[in-house]
């Protein structure tokens, strides 16, 4: 099985421990990018994962390929051109103090891919599945078109599409709004990660529950089956609870709440819960086994240092099954 | 408004993470000293602030001035001479194991500071707060009677003044003793930092309740407006309670308990309080709303590394509104 | 009064902080052995200790000894030669996560030990005690032979034996069984470590209450004066329960439970606890106290990084008496 | 004495030691900007210096006018507002490796200033010297616009004026040719930097020696009092030796060539020598001597991590009077 | 084009900087192998590279996978399973102390493939050059008939052979000395890289000269059309000479002479030079060009930490041209 | 055989690589004095050697005896009381920036040692040697005192006594001059490490050469038998030339002229030579030899970090017999 996912990948860079930005001489370094992030935890569940992208021809642009082949990210359809390597700058909090990011994304290498630019029937050949998030839609004409191209390319090969349709409203700078680009977008899609403020505020869909509201999105869009969301309560930068749900359409699939007491990074962990649904979609043929994985999948992830999940099938299953001892493995 | 600052800033230099002193070949640098970690905490919050002190006139005098310059504190009226860098050497703990402290500060370039070495008049000129502690008249008597000289020309121009009044006994080495010298100084002050206990040993003025207390050490020292403390519950080095009150003669005004789980950095956390406290008073007119951003500045400081307090105006009122909850801010 | 021990040391190497093993470029040593690490803690409470061990004869072996002589363990009794530097490469786990260990511990230097490598009436002239594992005998079987050469000379010379009889089953891989080797090298033991379910497993030894089969093991092992043994409760990585009991025949003395929230260093702290047993029987005259100790040391340990307790009697014994708030100390 | 400079200042991230750019994940953090770095410079000869810039308005922005405090250079001009911080990313080289840069500069806060962003006549008030540099005006019409702004200013106030006009001509993306812009700012100079190559290309100003050709730039522009070169020979990135000169209109004074075998950092050596030339004419009304201080500066940097030199004036002049000897000072 | 390559991976463990083994308490992590290195170095060159090796089966073995994906080689044929993950520990040298290697690499999971364990059909399928070194068969049977048959396949295949006989008297331990062992695998060889001493050692061949030598060896191993080898002067640990020559059976060429003054990492040059070899034949049609590539190839790895040569074509080609200015390139 | 040294043990802080005090926020911890260097040096040639010194009875005084302990040196003797631990802050320069120190000794537990302190007949039982420095009795006149006793017991004893007899005169601060101990002090020396300017200064002893001088000397000190010193030409902080002389009353010794071009740590590299002369007079009964040998020792130690040596006595042979090539050891 096969995992194809398109979007940018940034350097982000952090001041070690919880330094503040002001206080700190040296960055450490770590590549990341919402859909990537999918791709790399995929990988390390043994899934064959390719990452489609553009990155600028120089050092930086090939460490972060080799960034994602470290991981075992297939990097082949990888394009090289102009422009910058997007950045983001995050400041770890602690306890109250919140966790800071400072995005250094704006005209990146990605940001100018054209339309064409991927030779889609190629890239998804043989693939199992295709993701995509509402950030890429966000950052250039030319991204938001050469990702409809995927997408219909996806649809006509019969391949499934998911969608995590969180878009960040600061990021659309290109002249146009999420409620012109989305719903094109959502029509192909097979799973969509999104809350029903999200379904209402973006697609004009509305119901009083979860539930409902997946109900009339699945109604506006015949070809999704699976609507999925999380939630979290955030008791401090330290401390989260989180929990998720799956619908069907018929029935809402929940996921215990794991209470996450010891957060070593907070980035990554919605990227990790979709790549652990997609597996669970893919593998498991079981919705509750399949939201109990990508739940523990995403608790895990707060404590991985880095944006992606690199956790093993085994420690998901073993925290999804509802051991969270961490005894020591010798 | 501009605030000046009295006191010896050392070096501090601690082993990485909770390494012990016996364990490492590396300790990381910072600079601090009680009544300088008021003026960063200012400066922070976008005030003008001075520290005045006395450095050796080497590199690494330079650098601890060069510190105060980076955080926006003005140093102008330091100055440099003969005597060495006040060090400190700092073990952080965790858990049930005490984070531990080995001064080295003896003979310091500021302890050798003379009574008539500041010019006062300059110094204060248009100052809107004058802020002292008990340390610095321990530390010698050039140290006691420039910091009078101080306090006194303050009282003249009309100048607010503050003091913590914690005083370490061991500290006291040049023959006099805290209640030999520490009642003139409080004489000038118009808000005190202490506790009924120290009222007591220090002034011999006795109350049953810290309001009682308050009341007395107002008569005693009728310049004194306001009394404040802080109250701490230490149930590990990684978990304290703590809570602050003010007193204005009239009405004790509490802060809500801040319950904090993740320690990072335990020093400075009184300074941090009493920059938030001043801030209040000089900007606020609301006291409630005074010793309730001076309790968060004091809880948020637990979470950042250094002496002193690094957060903004914006993430202490978060926290003194009652937002812990520390969300990601993109 | 003087220590020794006999065993591996290895080399530990693991990524800074939480980091996974996949994500490193650098490793940190520390050194251990289980054994090693009651002489080192033993020797931090003051007690003169001595390792007994062979290291290979280059840099890296001589880099061991240094570690054990910095901690102010006698390495006089070492013997250097061919075979490998034991190694263990550990990731620190965090919240749900739990550590790992990979062992590269095979035909080390000290597997390769000969039944008479140790002149034991010399190493043991003049000791108080003299402490082993289950760990060494599965090595290899020079190593069992020696170490029972040197139980038997200390029961020669009437010197108390101790022994944290916890073997693990894949190390066994010279042709013997632990139930074939253990019993002779338990024989000559006056206090033991291990659980109900290790005497049945070893010796066949059964009972329906630590304090039944106790006293079984007793009366099967007429030298057995004392057993002990700890129990943890595993939250998370983070997070542990533990409480420890010692038994001398005829009452079960309970520690109190300890809470230990923030684990910096889960390894070694068996060995902690063992150390402090051995100091409270040494020194006390007290069981009650005793058992506290070493659960206190125990709880200590998990807040020091490294393998080794580097607590002082002092700070154990705050938290032997309940103190477990970690003021800080100046 | 108060130096004003003018210039963007970027955050410089590069591998630690010499590792490759796809080697590393962490980036050691420097501040620097051409005519910063000769504030910095002079500052730490103990001049005044005001630096002009404009930062984001964010943490990193603030860090860097942190940094130019931290080294006693006044950022109270400094304006903040929109766009990015400027980067670049410096890869060490050693021996016959080359050192790299990759810039990322591109539409940064400064970029952004306005021709009328700045109250000169605020800012050079009191000034003794201008300096700039033709990086400024190649980042934007804005940029160019406000340079011309503050030299027209310094000229009608009196104040001297230098320049380095070394231009980088991919820098040049806003539709203007720096032939275009540059004449009318070099006009109201007092000192130029440059080759006769650059002379030629920029002024169409030719002459076959550097004297005549700086005859015919003084010619050109009647202002100019001082014109001035170094000459590097570059053996490899570890080693090159490097001598200047300078001409009045009558002589040209050369100083010593300085073989320089351990380069450390090769980077605002350029700027250093340009600190020492203005510090020499400002204060040793001797030709000879300003040029030796420049070059022995600029020979010094290359032992000096980071952009800006960080040496003294004892430093510069032991080695401008001829001891390289480098012997510990204690 | 595309290059396989046959061997063992080993972690590298070094000291930062220049620190001794004994001081030190940090290891910095290198993957490192002689044939692996070629297969980065061409990879970088941007030709196809695939390496063949065997790892242990856990995250340190999954790591040295990752490492050669990373810089681009693929690993698709790498196989996993029992035993260690071969180890080398570098002491790096300065001056005249000479860098110091102790290795443990016995009983490796490469040392226990077997004569069976590759389809080499398959691998070799499509590639244009296979490469192995005298290391390989040292290390087992199992690796020795193992290599034997890729070589039997690579000849069968029409596909070029290259090997660097260096072999390690220390490393045989498995009963065959190298004269038993070598001269089949040295038959199936177009390109030889050794000394006329080791051609005597080894096959009994001698000659007075290089290509007398050379000559004897070609009539030996008729397949043999190219023998190669490089001369290094070693000055201190921080300054070597080094030149290289090539011959064709008609024609010697040599290479110049490369002075290489700030030595980085020794570690790892012979591959270098080896590789810029391969790269040269494969592509240049020009014998001169070739060893100058190859020698200036190995010059530059002198500056790049790691086991691998991580220059460019570029990088190469201009030092080949006998430009050593390292000057910066922005 | 065994050596005894006495002295104060330093804790050295530095800068990391070549940073400047000004840049660094983090120091790494070495620990060195004088004498205690010779002990260490010696202790790696596998001698045994004991320091006497007073360390502050906390963590950091435990600390420094852990190093010496670490390096094989018995620390026994060590006393433990109040006073500081002495510091000195050390920037490492290159190229023709010098290295810096800044002391910070003043009062240490060390000056604080009283004449009778030390109980001389047990320490020296046994001992083959008796090494002090001139830095000793400039400490104060308990140091002074202590040490006198110490010479007098081991010229009682017949134990040979070596000084170095360069003094700071700087250090000198309780009221006595160099030339009213030293004297008494030389008295009881067999051997001398100092220059014909040192030996006028502190005795009044004049000679026009070194062998004059030394002859004078050996008048004035009958017990003296050898003379040395070491000429150093620093021609960078990074490139030395070192030789060294010993004169045996007949016949002066000169060893070769030792090239350091990649100076890593120059400090202690007199200790260096002092323990290689120690030791070849102790084992070679060959004084041009032993002169070599101490030269190489003291050239070796130019390329190790701290303040000991920690060549190795084959390291220190290879170089002295001529080898300086530097050629990696597998």
């Amino acid at each position: 099985m096969k995992l194809i996912t398109f979007g940018e990948v940034m350097l982000r860079l952090s001041p070690p421990g919880v330094d503040r930005f002001t206080q700190t001489d040296s960055l450490t370094m770590h590549f990341g990018g919402t859909e990537a992030n999918v791709a790399v935890s995929l990988a390390q569940f043994g899934m064959q994962a390719a990452h489609v992208t553009r990155f600028p021809d120089h050092a930086l642009g090939r460490s972060a390929a080799g960034y994602l082949r470290k991981y075992g990210v297939d990097t082949q359809h990888i394009q090289y051109g102009d422009g910058r390597l997007g950045l983001y700058f995050l400041e770890t909090g602690a306890g109250s103090r919140a966790s800071q990011i400072i995005y250094d994304r704006v005209d990146s290498a990605f940001a100018r891919i054209g339309a064409n630019s991927i030779d889609w029937e190629t890239v998804l050949s043989g693939a199992s599945w295709f993701h995509w998030t509402g950030i890429t839609p966000a950052l250039s004409q030319g991204a938001a078109d050469c990702l409809l191209a995927g997408i219909q390319t996806a649809n006509r090969l019969g391949i499934p599409v998911s969608a995590d349709i969180v878009y960040r409203s600061n990021l659309w700078q290109y002249g146009k709004t999420p409620q012109e680009i989305m719903p094109a977008l959502t029509q192909g899609c097979t799973l969509v990660l999104g809350s029903k403020n999200l379904f209402s505020d973006l697609y004009g869909v509305v119901g009083s529950t979860f539930q409902e509201s997946g109900r009339a999105l699945m109604k506006r869009f015949p070809n999704v089956r699976y609507i999925t969301d999380t939630k979290r309560r955030s008791i401090s930068a330290s401390h989260n609870q989180l929990a998720a749900k799956l619908f069907d359409g018929e029935t809402v699939y929940k996921s215990r709440t794991h209470d996450i007491k010891s957060i070593t990074d907070r980035i990554g962990t919605g990227d990790a819960y979709m790549a652990g649904l997609i597996y669970g979609l893919l593998t498991f043929n079981d919705l509750q086994r399949t939201v109990e994985f990508g739940a523990a999948a995403s608790a895990l992830k707060h404590t991985i240092p880095g944006d992606a999940n690199l956790a093993t099938i085994s420690e998901v299953e073993t925290l999804a099954n509802g051991d969270s001892s961490g005894k020591l493995k010798r």
